[in-house]
């Protein structure tokens, strides 16, 4: 296919070279670094997919479900920190996949949800084909999407080039999910090729507009004594990190994060002020740097009640600067079309036009210590979150699952090279066993470590499967504690609904087909879950899948105080 | 709860009893038959489950994942032939049920699908909760639903049982699902509770409309020397079969059904013609009825491609009597409100006033016999379907999955006391094992046999330890034939995304913690499969499930005949 998108030099006449829409398609999706692709087949979108899969570095990742496709998608880009792709088929297919969409866009994932649809002529005459709602409607679907996605398009053979890369264009700008439904017909429709000799690039600032804000941006930050960033997960969508090291270097600047405070600037950085939760901080002087601040810049962030602490933020929003995706705000004054990067180095460069005295750095949390295992003491949440802080190595892709997990794996501090992969804000349990999947699609030289409760862990499970088959050595901490326990922590804990049914869960990766691939061990003691821990250490070549029994109602620190806020936050209204 | 809602005679003054919104839709659930409720708690639905849990007769049927919750829902209300309902939380729950409601719209099967959503206060502040888009727009959610339910609701205080009773009438008069989001803030305000002294009863028809179909039924009836019926799937939902039964008895009428003959009339009644699927009709005696009807009567049909073997129906469905859920048709006349149940009493009344000439039986499909079993003669769908045959019993729920599993059981004819659970129009793989679950709640004294595929099975497979931990006790048959078989038959068998991943699947019930509840085995061959199938019958205290092992490429007769007309269909667009 590589070879039809190349004008012939040895022909007289001028060659026209074509593609098909759907082989387009994947190569878009190949040069934009989305070469793994996942989903499933089904009768409405073998066409399309017999053509991207002829596409060259194009890799199918078979899903056991649409939903989980959908979620591995989400873990491909968050980790890629660009496009993640999934197929689905129409109707049966994407209406399972919408949560994760869903989830994408709440949480600005820029993942590219493509439906294999019937024919143009079957649209058009209504023809009640399965997987239809028998109403002759064809667009339900493409407006339940518009709902969860910034474009949401139906693919037509005359515009197809301009709506792929429209589509495709707008994720990137906006950093959130975008829909294509493609027709049988539109999917093997002849296209010129000549627009893929030229990759798709991120939107760029509006040049004046920048202008402009440099010059509002110098005339406050040049008087401040003192600058003080927050800094949000939109950072790590747009892989800024490094801007923010930078402006971190200069004196005079406080670096706050919201919940992912390692991955943003190291915490012995003398600038890092750790992670703020409003009054959920747990370092006071770092709290106060940030309600307190002479001149704040939120970087990046998003103002939602998990990440700030149920909106107990004391600082002034409409004071602050305040750097967003695509749109930069100075007091009253907004610079649309200003992206966060170019904000970001603006930033930069003036703080470098003028002096400022040095910070003290402030204190940080303690490290979490385990105490010595005692043999026979049963395991808790601080043990166990204790004992994870020693044994984590640097360079490992750190995942957790809304709930215990997430909010455990918060309190460490991770290593050197790790990333903190979670939903703080869509929060949906069972996301992350095909994030796994995803993430180690995306960057298989990280170890994945993931922490998933078994209420949630019951929800996607199947994931596992294609996450070892596929010769993954994911580390999987199983945390059995009978139930919901992030439910119970907010309300009636003894209540019918929070109970889920008991698993064998080491027989899991032996029942799905992967006896040989997986090392499974159980720790219901302190003593076994070292055990545990050093032989997952040992088992490099191998996945390793790890139950701990945990009591129903132990709960790490963070979700004790931020599940009892909700708890009364709920009360209140 | 239930002493509340009855005045206190002893009481001088005026008694207004009151219930909370939860407790007021959990009755009238109760009361519509729905007191089984399927689902997972959120933080946004505790409040509306504890005061939902408190109504006498209600029970919560914890769900692994919501998309089960929807399946298991709607193979509910399928066996019942009443109201299912499932209860999710915001956001996440919610739009991960929605490809099951979408199913039961395009399948007429009246779910009430009911989502915790946060307070009136914060939808009202647009607060940035978790589980929202961060965009402050709390609607998202419902315009999705909107598009795949006849009716989608934010529940109001002030207008709360009005809002849940026209909620479920709609469900009711409509037979498909509805959505009923209700805010924490609402879930627990008092509402009066003397509605509830009287439930619900679905609609009625319009008097005037039935008479005057009745008198234009009996101008083209009385005229006719034969009238045949082809019976479509909204008689099983309306649990009309004795009617139909009543009209074959009358001389001069054929019934021919839709996919499902032996459920809606006895295969050995004079009248019966068997299954209707146009060119695909297996009698040609019987699709000559039908198509050379000299009055032909549609009765609850519905004219998709699988059900008429993809639009190859030869009649003139304009000059057919229609006779829809809510309304009938003769030639160019519509009759409003004339409702399925009453317009079939309408015709076997009408047939009663005048005499017509016994028909000629016509001749039925060869009913599936096999060969004595070989002892190492591998497997095929035709020996395990003729195997199948002879071994179902009397008053079983036969369930089939989308794919070999529903077309190779369609070619059954089943034993007294049956009924076929599948899903012809929305064909969603995956279906089949939460709604397994549906209807061994719904219906406890039949025992269910579930056919389902191993690419199906992965989809949705965790319900099974819903099945087994409450102690039902299906037989069930996993297909294992390496992927996804009905594509394969439709096009590019050997593309990589046919492909699953290979489960050891008789270690499935052990994994899922149900070692003790289910008897496990596996079967290559004919001699296995018929000493599995002697087991399975022998087994009556605990489930059985079994796997089959099949050739990649072998398909049941009715399969391979429609795939390659849907591969023609997709071709030919």
């Amino acid at each position: 296919m590589t070879d039809t998108i190349t004008d012939d030099p040895a022909s007289a006449t001028v060659v026209h070279p074509t593609v098909t829409v759907g082989q387009y398609l994947a190569t878009r999706l190949v040069q934009l670094g989305a070469d793994h692709v996942f989903g499933l087949p089904g009768d409405f979108n073998l066409s399309l997919l017999d053509q991207m899969t002829t596409v060259d570095g194009f890799t199918w990742v078979g899903s056991t479900n649409e939903l989980n496709a959908a979620y591995a998608a989400d873990g491909y880009a968050r980790l890629k920190r660009g496009i993640g792709a999934l197929v689905t088929t129409f109707g049966v297919g994407e209406m399972s996949a919408i949560n994760g969409v869903a989830g994408s866009f709440s949480e600005d994932v820029p993942v590219v949800q493509i439906t294999g649809m019937p024919s143009t002529v079957a649209r058009a005459a209504g023809a009640h084909l399965h997987h239809t709602l028998i109403d002759g409607d064809y667009e339900h679907f493409v407006r339940a999407y518009r709902e969860v996605t910034a474009s949401a398009t139906i693919v037509r053979a005359q515009s197809a080039t301009r709506d792929i890369d429209s589509a495709l264009m707008t994720a990137l700008r906006e950093s959130k999910p975008v829909y294509l439904a493609i027709p049988t017909d539109v999917a093997v429709a002849p296209v010129h090729a000549a627009n893929l000799r030229t990759p798709l690039v991120g939107a760029t600032s509006d040049a004046g507009e920048l202008a402009r804000f440099r010059e509002g941006l110098r005339a406050v930050v040049t008087p401040s004594e003192r600058v003080t960033l927050l800094v949000g997960p939109q950072v790590h969508r747009t892989s800024l990190e490094p801007v923010i090291r930078d402006i971190a270097d200069h004196d005079g600047v406080y670096v706050a994060s919201q919940n992912m405070a390692k991955a943003v600037l190291d915490e012995s950085h003398p600038a890092s002020l750790g992670t703020y939760m409003g009054a959920f901080t747990r370092i006071d002087e770092a709290r106060e740097a940030v309600d307190g601040a002479e001149l704040l810049v939120l970087a990046g962030t998003v103002m939602s009640d998990f990440l700030t602490g149920f909106f107990t933020q004391a600082f002034d929003e409409d004071a602050a600067i305040e750097l967003g995706l695509t749109s930069a705000r100075i007091a009253d004054t907004t610079y649309y079309g200003v992206r966060l990067s170019d904000s970001l180095r603006a930033l930069h460069e003036v703080l470098g036009e003028s002096h400022r005295p040095a910070v003290t750095p402030v204190g940080h949390p303690p490290v979490l210590v385990a105490d010595p295992p005692a043999p026979d003491a049963e395991l808790d949440q601080d043990f166990f979150w204790d004992s994870i802080q020693g044994w984590l190595q640097p360079d490992t892709t750190v995942i957790a699952d809304a709930g215990t997990s997430f909010y455990g794996a918060l309190d460490l501090l991770l290593p050197d090279g790790c990333a903190l992969l979670g939903q703080p804000v869509w929060s949906a349990i069972g996301y992350t066993v095909p994030a796994t999947l995803g993430a180690a699609v995306a960057d298989p030289s990280k170890r994945c470590v993931l922490f998933v409760g078994d209420g949630a862990a019951q929800l996607t499970i199947q994931e596992l499967a294609t996450i070892l088959h596929r010769g993954y050595t994911p580390i999987v901490f199983l945390l059995n504690n009978g139930g919901y326990t992030v439910e119970r922590m907010i309300q009636s804990p003894a209540a019918v609904y929070q109970d889920i049914t008991p698993w064998d869960w080491t027989l899991i990766p032996a029942a799905f087909g992967a006896r040989d691939l997986a090392v499974t061990v159980s720790a219901s003691t302190q003593a076994e879950l070292a055990e545990a821990l050093a032989l997952a250490h040992a088992t490099t070549e191998r996945a390793v899948f790890i139950e701990v029994h945990l009591p129903e109602r132990s709960s790490p620190r963070l979700l004790t105080i931020l599940a009892a806020a909700a708890a009364a936050q709920n009360a209140k209204h």
